[in-house]
């Protein structure tokens, strides 16, 4: 059950699981997760400049990327990786050769149920994870397959089984993940409500993605969670994860794959200056007027029947049709494809398997 | 704010709002009711014997219509109502000359909030009905015209202004809405969660609406609440306020209408009997496997500009694509066409109006 915090002694799929992390600073913030965390192997991207140290607590199993490391492992297919943005995490994705991510940012730290009980975001994650999704039909009652809860009336039964989850998206209590313009408007505007709901994203409809709090079946979508272009050298920043989700969406709902949104909150510790946060996002708040339609109207060929494929033919679109909003989406259209090829270079298994099962190792 | 229940001292929209109850015994549960509902006028459509009194407590304003009643009125369009069913309340819709209708059954109480403060629901309903829906994107904090949170980083602008409300559909604690299997495997499951979230369904998305306790804008989308064939000779029960939803969802879709789900919570006090329900049910149970595909894919002409035309263009295709399944959806397709007939009789104003406004009186 969500809010039920507990440290489990045999922590849930602890060999199949990373946790990646993306950062400039010392992780100082692994301390207060310690409990939740240590069990599991950390993918750690350090971004910017790479001759700095990053301290990281005592006792934690990790392995560390910095920008040289990146460049090493991918040669010229590093350009997709952006610099100076923490998009750079989804080369972390790349790396790991476990069936499950979790990601969150170094800001985030541990969030209590209303009940004072400090919550236990990866275990709840991970039943999101495993626990069917239902986009097809929406369940009043939210999540059917919590406990204490199901299928309310009207709920056809040939639904009732759901598919796989694919991706759980978490929350945030305190500061919520606003734009800079809302962050302007409203800038003591703190989230305090805990909604104890989990539910799926029904099908056709896309989300604000966050990569905050973010978990995902590598399996399933891994080749999907790209990040994209952003940072250093771009003209865009902080669409990193709204574009891995539009893509994501589009690509699960073609494969008939489920995205589930709500639980598990962390405590998000401070806002991100908004002026600074502006510069970044004010070409992206233009053309996502026109991504968004663009996305809403993408239909992908019954011939992709891998996210591989589904990623390569979007990217096809994303070049014919985005192309003309300005020259930067013909770029990310070429890192696209970089993306995938670097992902099966590094996951030869995965690339020629039209249904992945088992871990990737 | 939800859960902050309060007696307003001016009750909100009381000249515009009648309160609609089918029943068929003594009203004693609106005594719990008495301080929210007290200000308000109350439809009370009687179904079964209609030479049995209805005790309904004293200082309620209140008219009351019986089958004779309603044979009366609508003469040889009475048959579209139905009898020994509680779809019998869609009368009450008919005969307001209100802009807003709350629905609720006589054995739903009032619910309290997890810091034990009583609900009013009416007032829940009515900021959920004259706040903007947003059936176009998701916003991951649910609500976003609610104090205290906004739209997240993502969401388009262009999409904030959001859409009118027509429907507020709200939940139960306690006895869940399960159909009659569910309620024979899980006996005794309650609802004891409280969910303190409102949301849009988004556009293409159909739910299982549940007429227990239920708000909708009558100008708005009053003419598609129709409640369907149900009860004393038809072969189906307890799918009135299913068709009712999945109808007004496809229309709210196409005039660009929000629905929305979740707050407030009623207490519903007890369950009906498994047994009796899966004869009503098991027709349903079958026929909603071929409905939900017929409504998902339903598209209506763009000649349809009033809910009134929406409605009458959808009983064909009842009639058209459901018709092979059982006679039954030709004897719906014409009692849809005959409540549009009889609504339009009652209220000839709405009729003639392509974009309804103002009080219908």
């Amino acid at each position: 059950m969500a809010g039920s915090a507990s440290i489990p002694s045999t922590p849930f799929l602890k060999d199949e699981l990373d946790i990646v992390i993306p950062t400039i600073r010392n992780l100082d913030f692994l301390e207060m997760w310690r409990p939740y965390f240590q069990p599991y192997h950390l993918i750690i991207v350090q971004d910017g400049d790479p001759s700095k140290t990053i301290k990281v607590p005592e006792g934690f199993d990790y392995e560390l990327y910095n920008r040289n490391d990146i460049n090493r492992i991918l040669g010229p297919k590093a350009s997709c990786i952006s610099f100076k943005d923490s998009a750079c995490r989804c080369f972390g994705y790349m790396v790991s050769k476990k069936k499950y991510i979790f990601t969150i940012d170094d800001d985030c730290f541990v969030a209590k149920d209303p009940s004072g009980k400090e919550i236990n975001a990866l275990e709840q994650h991970i039943k999101n994870l495993l626990a069917p999704s239902t986009p097809f039909f929406f369940n009043t009652l939210y999540d059917p397959f919590r406990e204490g809860v199901d299928f309310v009336r009207g709920y056809p039964f040939s639904l009732r089984e759901g598919v796989a989850t694919a991706v759980s998206h978490g929350l945030w209590l305190n500061i919520p993940d606003y734009d800079a313009p809302t962050q302007l408007v409203k800038p003591r505007e703190r989230n305090t409500r805990y909604v104890d709901a989990v539910l799926t994203i029904p099908k056709g409809t896309l989300f604000p993605m966050c990569g905050m709090n973010l978990a995902f079946d590598r399996e399933l979508i891994g080749p999907a969670m790209y990040f994209g272009l952003m940072g250093d050298g771009q003209p865009i920043g902080r669409y990193d994860d709204m574009w891995a989700g539009w893509c994501t969406k589009v690509i699960c709902d073609h494969l008939g794959l489920g995205v589930k949104t709500g639980l598990p909150y962390i405590w998000h510790s401070k806002a991100s200056n908004p002026f600074v946060n502006l510069k970044k996002e004010y070409n992206g708040i233009f053309w996502q007027e026109e991504l968004i339609p663009f996305f809403q109207s993408a239909v992908l060929s019954k011939d992709c029947t891998t996210v591989q494929k589904c990623y390569i033919e979007l990217s096809k679109q994303v070049r014919e049709k985005l192309g003309k909003i300005d020259p930067y989406f013909n770029k990310l259209a070429d890192a696209m494809v970089t993306w995938i090829e670097a992902w099966d270079e590094l996951n030869p298994s995965g690339a020629a398997a039209e249904k992945p099962n088992g871990t990737a190792k």
